[in-house]
């Protein structure tokens, strides 16, 4: 009988902000799987270090490649598809021998996650369970105490990757907006924020529920990158009761 | 010198699902908080019930109606008003006392949650301090083992409250959907996905992650009403990888 893949979302980065759901499936599994990039600990498996002892077997995924290659570059998606097959494929290794495995995820497993790209490999084959977890940007906007929704607000997250047309045109129609992924996109966000007289309201935030976070009015902001785990909040309506 | 006034999530409603930071900070609190419907024990007290003692001062605001009055009703803002002034009050004299209060809010506390009226009210002269918590949408769209957003793709979160126009023209643009606060909204939801042609890949989830959830295909729901703790999943794009 195979084991099972559980899924656990680490939540933002604060240890603390850890469920107790996931504390707990974290010790008891036999083994641990986790992304990361070359000779870095992972992130992940950093937020989850307290729950890890020396008896855990411990898959380390090294992405081949992170900002060094462009997404439009058709090596990209096949590199990734490569990668994620042979990740899957340790992972079953493990499954069929009746190991269960548990696979860490920062924030919630299936927002933007990584893991997501294994659960579909294999989730028709394994017993799967997820644990959902603290999305980095409620992790956000909680310390930056800023209120996101109330009552009738629409909520929109947009990817800082997608063009600046389409991020200004979300972005004029949105109430509360996240835009994830900062990184490089940053100068093209900032363009569209400005195009759409929003970049006064904004709020940046890096790093948010860590011991280094950032939090800062966008408009004081003027580097041309970000940290990935940096994303900018427009709060919606406020004080409407 | 005045108190700190803890905002607390505490997760979709498997108890499991409160962060160990929450669980913390709700035993070492003296005064516990939360809104609850008359004569009932409270949603956010029940999923938090494990961590409160005896010896803990609890605060019950009981909400003054729920559905027995409309939004539209004139009367509802203004009765609503004087239900957050009061009980923003009460935690103030805790507060200004010199007592820590722990405010309890289901899901994430700055994701439409009802304790944001409170936080407006207090955070101008009192220390506050807040926790995030597990969103219900993750809740649920980890327990329908839907993986919601990959790579590019936008996610817009639609209280089910909007209009049937409103609704059906952002489903028609929206990538990634949540529709939340089903309740009598449920045959004008209905209505706007059979207009955008989404109906038959909405995922209707309800009390998702609590011990009677009931998940199944939207087109197999028939009812006119759902509870408030249901919503309608529609994940964006998938196996793009």
């Amino acid at each position: 009988m195979s084991a099972t893949l559980r899924v656990i979302g680490v939540g933002p980065g604060d240890p603390e902000l850890i469920t107790l759901k996931a504390a707990r499936a974290i010790a008891a599994a036999p083994v641990i799987a986790y992304f990361c990039k070359t000779g870095k600990p992972g992130h992940a498996r950093t937020i989850a270090a307290a729950h890890i002892a020396p008896a855990h077997t411990e898959l380390r995924f090294e992405y081949p490649f992170t900002t060094e290659r462009e997404v439009t570059d058709h090596r990209y998606a096949i590199d990734m598809a490569a990668f994620y097959e042979s990740s899957a494929g340790t992972i079953a290794a493990h499954l069929n021998d009746g190991r269960d495995v548990a696979l860490l995820c920062e924030g919630d497993p299936f927002f933007y996650g990584s893991s997501m790209y294994l659960f579909d490999r294999l989730a028709r084959v394994h017993a799967t369970d997820i644990i959902p977890g603290v999305t980095g940007m409620s992790g956000c906007w909680t310390r930056a105490h800023t209120p996101m929704t109330h009552g009738d607000d629409i909520l929109t997250v947009l990817p800082g990757t997608l063009d600046e047309d389409t991020l200004a045109a979300r972005l004029r129609e949105g109430e509360a907006t996240v835009i994830m992924k900062l990184g490089r996109n940053l100068t093209k966000i900032r363009a569209a924020l400005a195009r759409t007289g929003l970049a006064e309201r904004a709020i940046y935030v890096e790093r948010g529920t860590m011991s280094d976070e950032v939090i800062r009015p966008f408009a004081e902001v003027s580097a041309d990158r970000a940290p990935y785990f940096a994303l900018v909040l427009i709060p919606g309506r406020q004080g409407t009761r």
